[in-house]
């Protein structure tokens, strides 16, 4: 074959490209992992224009089989990357040029670099939601197990961080249950809207070509095809979802690390973490640290930086695509890889985590049960701020007598109001999470029943 | 009455708070605009414990027109606002002491400030989300009917702010119906998601009271109750959520802006914005400055910055309520404001936008037609890439004899090859447009066909 | 008078601005506590074109009587703001027509709005610095103080929240008297960058005037005046900056903020906040919680996201002046008052902390010593990192026979290493914190030294 | 040599690290690019011990031979990363082990991971801060070049995108001399303050040893020793000080690079860049696209997002050091490499930019001298705000006439004001420029000035 071995781009120009901005614009080195999107979206816009005779049966054929042996190659380690040939989807092109000649040049009728861009992107976009979703179910159906084991364990819950009333341990554990369940809400959601074809959109203006848009559609797996071509080539929206659903859901996990990280401390030791998923000090040799918990706090403070800057990048931009979209990607890249493996790692974390119970029962003092004291008064017919008026300044005064709560013998409780009985002496932290049977609330009967529904949640997310 | 005028909560304490501290914590200034909500889910609440017999129904009817004077204090501006009681819900609470004594501290059972804030801030979003939609959905019609009436109009389309493709302007302004009908879709999913109510889950534990939560939810129009009680009080999800929505609704809006801006400069001359949409100078007599659309697309960054700070103030805060969550009130309300009146201000210009058809026109050269050129040597046989080449010499063959292309004989034509006839003459603007006539492209039939779909959709939004 | 009563800008208008764009463009709600600012430097443009003959004396005391006029009538709450005199300028300026007629006309000669709104955000600009200046000197004091006072504590120092190694807790707080005294020195540097008049640059080119910029400069205590006008009307270098070294400021309160938030956590226990910097429960009678530090940690955030907002704002913005940059103030005066409020605050806090060293003390076990231990070893000739290694397995020998370091007999080291004699038993807390006695280490010598270095910092900042 | 290969730090656990966590905790893939400061100061470390018989001459031989190997070994891409070595330093110190045996060991007496990270990215910082400085003073060095050689060019000045007022093209360059140069001044400040030495604080306690920190920090060339061993190991302002610096030296770049965007538009046509600056399309022949520029505006958002970032990262984390810290190092890296790149590439395009004198003069009307006639009347007497009425109307008048101002007749001035003479022809876009001669004015001479000042400043710069 009399092969045309080059693509030229720049046959208007009268001097080449600069080295260094050749090394300032080129995307390769990044979007050189959308390989497999990009030739999976090139062999259904080829089978799409054979489909519609603008190419012949025997150009796919050979386009396909080009395309098929350069996956190969890159998936071996045997492609030859090279920097002149600014992004993966002119690198791949090019080897295209090398192996079948001629009819490599036909794949790009009636399409551009700048829908195939956003279709690469976009079958990106789906799969790592995807990917999203499956881990942060596995990180629900580990809090779940972890909750349905600790059942029995009775903490000081807190407000402020300070004790405010005691709660079941797994009650909390739960709390997280159901941000993680938001979370892949939000990306189902998302999935949804994003799931529209872009190719078959051209530069911006559409294409001249008789193509079926709904043929490639279905090839991919797209719902829908987009209905604007400027818009199709021209909007992040999806990178942009997907950034602020995986900001929030590293905020939660954040919040959960925090916890970690201060009930592992020695003085809270409500919890004790594995040795795997523990560090040690290059100096202190008693340390162990909850280094992976966190690494996961942290990082929910780059991924939020990650959308911040996109959404500044995307800010005023003129239509239709201009090159500083071209930011999209390593913040993408970057945020999928730290969610995923964030979300991943902790999951291993709660799996191995150790509970101890008996730490949570001796942290909690007498003082966690004024509320169920107040709550006792507002039983007994006083309105509740009388009785929290009341109750604070039993409090108040069992201090300054450096006594406990349980302490105080009936008279000194009498002395504040006469509707307290020996009664009284019965409240006590499992009382008072049995006696929050509210729907949602944490007595075990209630914690019990949210751990079925989350079972079954769980079931269907599965399904 | 035997009246008690106030509530006192610091019972334990020996100390008062200090004024500068006082001061420091008060949300007052700021959560007052959350009056009607705070009423509204307080008669739910005090409805809900007298049908429980909590309450008697005697208490309820005080309670009740209790609340109702307060609003009507409120909203004729009678209300004394004290600094001293440091938020709307204090402020409310003691007001009702005042007026019906001791039944007021009976509304507080089974409630604490914690669910109830939480109450009063998913009224507010619920409502902010419903008008962020009815003004998007406004702003979108107001495109269509713009798009309906310039369909005439052929601009050259733009990437990289180079001209590009000659286009519809009717489907460059459709591309923003695209993207805020996205951003409907997205409040819309987001509505869903959060009309859960989460009253009745105490300060975190739960209530130790026979409440019904159910009968709440359907007081106030929500879907279901709130599952898990530390949760609800700890959970900011529905503020950040919609602020991530806004903020990618005004990064839509900055670049529609963005056009304006650039479009209605002396160089571009495409529009004409009236003058009830413009600004003078202090200095320069002739000025007429697109004040509003540059105002919108600063403000686009004021949301971005808001989101990425909330973000923030939750990132690794441990559960259940801290007080750093009194922080989200004031970025909410801003951007509230920002996006509402922003999209509402942008109607108005949109409405009042004077297309010049002729202006666009002039503003072509001929170079914009290379890509027809190009697909006009590819229907002819040519491989895409080859077309392309060829194309590219011969624009910089004309661009040195400082010719048009339409100026080029057919030999100029010929001597970059044989396929060129007489009838590559026919290209041109109009001709260009009507050729993208794939699904989603630039053709009138096919912009006509989306403006039509666009004004189906508008109904479906407004019914 | 024949006065002219209104100042007209639109008269190239044909058609008033509308309602809701002047709402929507209007700067006055949030500008008008510029006013002193921009009175102070009318008076000193009056001064220089009297000085330069561009008007006269008798002009010249008709502007200054009519300012000072205007500035008692605001001051005592006189003054009618209109809204339809869009910014604090225009108001001004209209109200001195009124007052002095066609004189004040002339003030705006050889100014326009552009370079006079750069100099009254510079004047307020220059007083916020230096007044949080004030105020962090007053903290760092607080915090010096408060060191000086309890020198005698030793508490657990943590690394990963892990206890790590003793060390005084005057040393910890004076590492926060390091970090605000960065922020000091960032603020002084900042200072010398912006004392640099605007004024003179005109719309955006200059002016036709001979005016005598250094006679303003000198008026208003510049140092010197801006050598580029296109740059002078365009930057906004100088709020951004503040706004960075702001948002690191409150970085290091909510660092600070986090510690006092842990450690009076009732598991922690080592300081106990004033009742006048705690608040109570709506719900929970015992608490008494941070809510001060909390809010400080809160407010971080928000301030991180005004800067990035206020970079996004500017980002892509063309020269000179655009009315996006009208997005400047409200977030610049929010942080300022952010920061400073947040400082005063948590300056009282730190003033009325009671520290617990009994508290501190039972917290530590042995295993904190542990480096100790491996310097013991290293001192009598093992390499370093072998030595850590055999305490690493003496620790966790001893945690497996669940006892302290110190309850090992002396055989149970030696089984470890032949080195141990029986002087390891002195390692203590106290010969912990003495030991580390290099420069800038915990030892109490090193920490006196330093609080007498920081004692003669401040009594230069404060002269 | 009786060789110990191994470094054990994890002596005290019963399990080992978790394969997934280790990859999760990992820094060595972005942390090896300290390698070079780390042998460093390593070195310098090891001098001072042997300086203060800590370690004996031939041990620091031993080290110091073998660290010069080890960096070798790094810069022939001979040395063999191991993963389970989590970062740079424990790999430089187990290689060494292998060349050196136990005297590797004796390099790590008196000194933690935690001052030795901080140590190297303090000396990273340092070079970058300069390496920062010294692209932008060739930046400075272009545009002041480019200005020089452009004197003769009048162009329209923009306020609002709309012509305001003619200026120089030189002065609108040399705007953006000023901001960089203050971004200089901001970098040289920092310097100063980041100039510290951090080692000698060991883990956070500071160390048992006889160090002398001046020793080293004269080695390595720091200017003072870090006074509060606490802070030294948890202070990461050097990094987010850098990055706010960054940030705003970057939105200084970003609107040169909207002027060169739009500048370079067909429609305002007032540049060409080079072809080695530009890229072309793959669909549209025709396409000569200002990529470069395109990516620094994009890229501001990155480094904003970054800032906002590592702020977040910090903001409520207690002392000393905690692991989310380590997310430290891929912003600022990326950071580092974003701003340098991209000012370099930018100072090439500069230097190639063509300007088209002619272009600018043709897009002037003469609308743009309204604010000279207003200023010629206030000249003759009329207070400015009456001048720039009757401009104004004369400008409304002229407009509906579909007239320019200089082709109206002297009785069609004379019919707004009677102090129209015929001289009021004489003004046009020279006269205007040459008008404004204040002192950072646009006039020549002024520009001239300040061109001859900026070449002063850079010779101060390189020197």
């Amino acid at each position: 074959m009399g092969q045309k071995k080059e693509i030229r781009l720049r046959s208007r120009f009268t001097q080449d490209i600069a080295d260094s901005v050749m090394r300032y614009v080129a995307s390769l080195p990044f979007d050189r992992r959308l390989y497999k999107h990009d030739i999976q979206g090139s062999i259904a816009h080829a089978e799409m224009l054979a489909e519609q005779k603008i190419i012949s049966p025997r150009e796919l054929t050979q386009i396909k089989k080009g395309l098929q042996l350069i996956q190969l190659e890159i998936e071996q380690g045997k492609f030859q990357f090279k920097p002149e040939l600014e992004d993966i989807h002119m690198s791949i092109e090019s080897r295209l040029y090398e192996i079948i000649g001629a009819a490599a040049g036909k794949l790009h009728t009636a399409r551009s670099r700048n829908d195939q861009v956003a279709l690469d992107i976009r079958l990106f976009a789906r799969e790592t939601a995807q990917d999203t979703i499956n881990v942060l179910i596995k990180l629900c159906s580990a809090l779940v197990n972890h909750a349905g084991r600790n059942i029995q364990a009775v903490m000081p819950g807190y407000t402020h961080l300070q004790q405010a009333q005691p709660v079941l341990y797994s009650h909390y554990v739960l709390a997280y249950f159901e941000m993680f369940r938001r979370d892949i809400d939000r990306l189902e959601d998302y999935l949804k809207r994003i799931n529209v074809l872009p190719l078959g959109s051209g530069a911006l203006a559409g294409v001249p070509y008789p193509i079926d848009r709904e043929f490639v559609a279905r090839k991919l797996g797209f719902s829908s095809v987009s209905a604007n071509s400027v818009d199709a080539v021209a909007d992040r929206d999806f990178i942009i979802e997907y950034e602020a659903i995986a900001a929030i859901a590293m905020m939660h996990l954040s919040r959960f690390a925090e916890e970690v990280i201060i009930w592992s401390s020695k003085e809270f030791g409500f919890i004790e973490l594995s040795d795997a998923y523990t560090t040690s000090s290059s100096i202190m040799p008693q340390k162990k640290n909850p280094d992976v918990a966190e690494l996961a706090r942290g990082k929910s403070a780059r991924v939020l930086g990650t959308l911040a800057g996109m959404l500044a990048v995307m800010k005023g931009l003129p239509l239709a695509y201009n090159r500083d979209m071209q930011e999209d990607k390593q913040g993408f890249f970057d945020t999928a890889y730290t969610v995923i493996s964030s979300i991943d790692v902790m999951t291993g974390l709660v799996a191995s985590l150790q509970v101890k119970p008996a730490r949570m029962k001796a942290s909690m003092d007498s003082y966690i049960l004024a509320t169920d004291i107040a709550d006792y008064l507002a039983r007994k017919g006083l309105p509740f701020r009388e009785a929290h008026d009341i109750v604070g300044r039993l409090v108040a005064y069992a201090m300054s007598q450096k006594k406990e709560l349980n302490e105080l013998d009936i008279k000194g409780y009498k002395r504040f109001s006469p509707l307290f009985k020996e009664d009284v002496y019965k409240i006590n932290a499992d009382s008072s999470v049995r006696a929050r049977s509210s729907y949602g609330g944490t007595s075990p009967d209630q914690v019990k029943l949210q751990i079925q529904k989350a079972r079954e949640i769980l079931r269907k997310y599965e399904a």
